[in-house]
């Protein structure tokens, strides 16, 4: 057994997702034996709670990630693009949340539990995928090497959170305003969120779909297979945490559907929970806070040879995002690539 | 110019859509000679405002229905098993909103601008289909006739309205619950509806599907082209009135995507609203209290050679319910049946 410890970076610490990685190391026990809260100069000083000792925040910025073995970050885009190349030359593998690296040809883009070996050919940066992204491929991956997925028609269910706290904070807000009486603001959304559906997620293409659907369409092909075809619709609901997807998928091999529900119930991070006769089906309320990917309504779509219907629900700040993230780390340990 | 006035029975007048039939005929001018509103004997006396008058509730029963020319029936589906054939015996022509006669093949199932030409052969009764098939035959109709849709996959994003006041009312409570920290209680849904996507509308069938998805399958069918393959899934957000659709459809024929958007703008009862520059799609908010449909989001498929997906939002009460039944007694008019 590897018992070695390491020097990890959290670029990003004193964000919600940088606290929630900070949270899923200690949780995981990730073998730390210094933990190097960074971010911006301004929060330069703050102290972070990491197994039960306070840990000092610096400042994220060159000459920081010497001793650095694993830097896991989530400071946005612009940072990583400056700091990643940074903390990659002096040592450190970083695993990065941010969208900067994801199309990047040479860098490797990792769900745990769907393509552990691209940590492999890393040259100093992984990205994590986008929350919408890594849920499906979790879900449908166990299904794709049995009978091979040939198209996907996805419509989501988004929460607020994936906004971050804005994204909270308005939902929140509005769902006061409302109870009250009051007339409600749009801020961080381009129209009322609460009790309201937006097929607007990210900013719009040249294509007329939204950068979080054409990520859904390139990440799946980068992770899964490039051959695969994706028909997204990206939606945001009045829900604060986990995100839903009814996802329509068609095999180029016939399956019985029993057989899929048999995969899925042995797939690594899935949670089935299909028994229509009891109500029980994937639900946002159920996923918060929980680290698995929720698949259910598994049913035959008569409608096409092969086609089969699902609904995956998983924690966006959980397996989207954090947990994930921490997930790479420990596939470098276990690939002794660190 | 028909000038002729038609007696004409609200059945069910004291229930949700009962009260907004009447407000309909009122708003469209319906050639009312007559009203003569009807429920249960317990309601029996009390009074309606038409037109600025009073008139009283009688009981819907044998014998009422004797100079009725029109009965618009919204009183669930075992009072229309019962009635239906009492009313039309009686010489009236019933158009009924339940989901009693839908799928009978004696009985047609019309939405206006979709089959007109279907209420020439009723034989007494003609059925108004389910709210989520109404809005979806609108926006596809004007491309099936023009490029003949094979396949439709659609995910549904439906409000609590379609259960009528108690859908509206535990929504309502769980979200004031919610604000004062109060512990939320699911009575008409099976589960939390506030903050949260329940896919499960209706009962379970057999095959896996809910009965809301079925009908979606096989009203289609009936209504539009019985060659078409639908691929459903029914989802109940937390949003008080407006059903959103994903709708993702397949011709036979190849398209331009500017011709369909033209065809859109031309199209009976069609709203289009595609404007993601400034940030304009079909909304719930804006489709409330609406009579269109509202069209938007609409983009190529690029996963199969003729794909196209699309965002379509109606009022679920208005075009999903009391108008198109209205709009179905305006047309036994203009057709002479009456």
């Amino acid at each position: 057994m590897n018992m070695k410890k390491y020097t990890v970076a959290v670029v990003g610490a004193i964000g919600a997702v940088g606290q929630e990685m900070i949270r899923t190391l200690e949780q995981r026990n990730f073998p730390v034996k210094t933990l190097k809260p960074l971010d911006v100069p301004a929060n330069k000083g703050k102290e972070i709670l990491f197994n039960n000792e306070r840990v000092k925040v610096d400042v994220a910025e060159n000459g920081v990630f010497e001793d650095v073995d694993i830097a896991f970050f989530s400071a946005g885009g612009d940072a990583s693009l400056e700091l990643a190349p940074i903390a990659a030359k002096a040592g450190a593998i970083v695993v990065d949340n941010s969208s900067a690296w994801r199309m990047d040809p040479s860098v490797p883009l990792v769900v745990p539990e769907v393509n552990p070996e691209d940590v492999d050919w890393n040259k100093g940066i992984i990205a994590n995928p986008n929350c919408s992204t890594i849920q499906m491929m979790v879900a449908l991956k166990p299904i794709h090497n049995e009978y091979n997925i040939k198209r996907i028609v996805v419509s989501t269910y988004q929460a607020v959170s994936g906004s971050g706290k804005p994204g909270i904070d308005e939902l929140s807000q509005q769902t006061k305003d409302y109870v009250v009486g009051k007339e409600l603001i749009s801020k961080t959304y381009p129209h009322q969120i609460a009790f309201n559906a937006i097929p607007h997620i990210d900013v719009f293409m040249e294509n007329d779909y939204t950068k979080e659907e054409m990520k859904m369409v390139f990440e799946t092909q980068k992770i899964m297979d490039k051959n695969i075809k994706v028909s997204p619709t990206a939606v945001r609901i009045p829900v604060f945490r986990s995100h839903s997807e009814s996802i329509n998928i068609e095999t180029e091999k016939p399956f019985k559907v029993e057989d899929i529900i048999e995969l899925l119930n042995n797939a690594p991070g899935v949670k089935l929970m299909d028994d229509p006769e009891t109500n029980k089906y994937p639900l946002a309320t159920v996923a918060e806070g929980k680290d698995d990917v929720y698949v259910g309504r598994i049913r035959r779509d008569e409608s096409i040879e092969n086609g089969l219907n699902m609904w995956v629900v998983a924690d966006n700040l959980r397996k989207g995002a954090a947990l994930n993230t921490i997930q790479i780390g420990e596939l470098l340990i276990k690939r002794n690539l660190v």
